[in-house]
């Protein structure tokens, strides 16, 4: 179904190996999901990612939750279906509760509604708000 | 510049300035941004769209600010110029930080990044994940 | 396979079931389709959703027919797999022949082609259009 | 502001004029618009687009306004700010109303708000559905 | 699954089954995929596509292998399930390397990332790019 | 009109002069264009998306100029305005003719055309382009 095979661990050359390491580790699990196997087959991208998202995804001025909401809505804009269940299901691992998820849900969706009017309706944005922008 | 004309609160429907007085209590202003005033050529529109705001963006099991990073995140995905300056105004009038703003575009382009991959790559989905769905 | 489980009717809260009447009783079915049954979860959304759905899809200035076709076109764009197969389907139901959906897809194929190359291009918008505008 | 000129007429190949031509006595106008001038660069493109839209845009099963109105339902779905106008000036000038772009607005607006909400509960396609596929 | 049934040459129009025949002939196969057997309940659309695709995809100034790179690349961007595994096939045939496929995909997403950056921070385009544009 | 004000050298921190000093350096410039300016704000971000860049653009596999148009093409798909000036001037500058951008302007159209037929005609992938699949 995937366009590559997914790799087993024995499979990738050691600096995926490397890699998948430090992502077992992190997350304290004995296998890793697909996306990784799948990417296992460009070690260099697979390196460069799992680097990004560790410090993307890390607590800072946003918990890991919200970032994780965060990455659902982006996700679900942009019709990522390995994405959005992945990110669900990380969300929901995090604390995100049911209420929480009707929640991310309706926003997403309001904002694609009121995205399309303004898009369609082609309106100026106001100057308070560029006045806002530093 | 937009499709249609930014209607003055005189050129407009009492239907229209109704909701045009309600928004402009909710928020405590004298005028409304122009988003309302191109909609309000459309007064059954502008109502569906201000009641459904109005109960989706209130606080509730999210916070408004998580909830206007969220609009934020979606209007990206799907590049609306004016909704982008409209919520990322808001965000900052609610207090969003500078660096919950960075960490905030840093999360959203990583997703845009992934989602990119996994489409690419067809990654299936694991099973994992999908039992997490209940 | 979906994010949530897909709740029978007797596992809805009553708000949610008062929605779920209303629109077999509108549609003249036993049973709704699986999107409700996703959104039941979430009542405040199921209550808004269907109720705006029943708005803007009402007959009107433009016919309903002429409104599916609007809404698979949006829906191909978007790429929403459940809602092209919803909305083919209801298309289908309210009379749309096999040489309009022909055709329906011929138009929304091309505008995708002439939208990436008016994007890629970056042409500016001619005056002409602009006065157009009101 | 376009990444390339918007040639003159004169400034075209002769395979390029004789598609302006065409353009020009099809539509009874004395100049073409800026797509066109952007797109006389590549004579075969010209060529290949405006045959199509000739042919697709033609009345058939379904009639030239309807046509228009699709159209510009996918410019905004995709967010082409060129066609978006072009498209609502040529859809006037075929005769569209204000109450019937309100619609049309509408439609895509509550199109793109389900479209989301489907695709981030991943909602799977009811058998009935896919039944009435053939 | 498909919205219309996949036809078997016999049950083809003969417009439609001499484009069929046509591109067994240029593809040197016994039989076209599922793509051409869906779009053949469209004759007049399944005629235009094929003889657009012929002519874009011809060697020129671009070799086959980058324009069907280029190709996966859009249909990443556009999420095209069918578009990505037709054209990732059709590119392996053409030539493409596990590498180049692993840089295209690595070039594709990091365009995906950039692109959501400078959407979000709403950079203005300098000056120097747009005096290179001519 | 940005979100956030285009900082000059002087106002950036020392970890943000650092990347710009390498950029300058990399390119042989003496200033760099608005884009990383903007992103200047945040200096995990500009490292991160810098050394990603230098890395995923790097000679490889594919040569600069094809991965500059691959660049081109998802950021037209996205729509991503100042992506597509810049990339395109990029291009042009590693010696892009003018028939190679008409041709992959053609290239990303047509593909953004048979995308959106397979999306909306839901065509079900042939079981030998996932046999393709390794």
């Amino acid at each position: 179904m995937s366009t590559v095979s997914l790799l087993s661990y024995d499979e990738m050359l050691p600096e995926a190996q490397a890699v998948i390491d430090e992502i077992k580790a992190a997350r304290g699990v004995d296998d890793v999901n697909n996306f990784w196997k799948a990417l296992a087959h460009q070690p260099a991208t697979l390196r460069r990612i799992w680097d990004g998202l560790k410090e993307v995804m890390a607590p800072g001025a946003l918990d890991p939750l919200v970032k994780e909401m965060l990455y659902i809505g982006v996700s679900v804009a942009n019709n990522c279906d390995y994405c959005i269940h992945s990110h669900t299901a990380s969300a929901r691992s995090k604390g995100m509760t049911d209420d929480q998820y009707a929640e991310l849900l309706a926003v997403v969706a309001m904002a694609a509604q009121t995205n399309a009017l303004a898009n369609g309706l082609k309106v100026p944005v106001d100057e308070a708000f560029q006045a806002s922008d530093r």
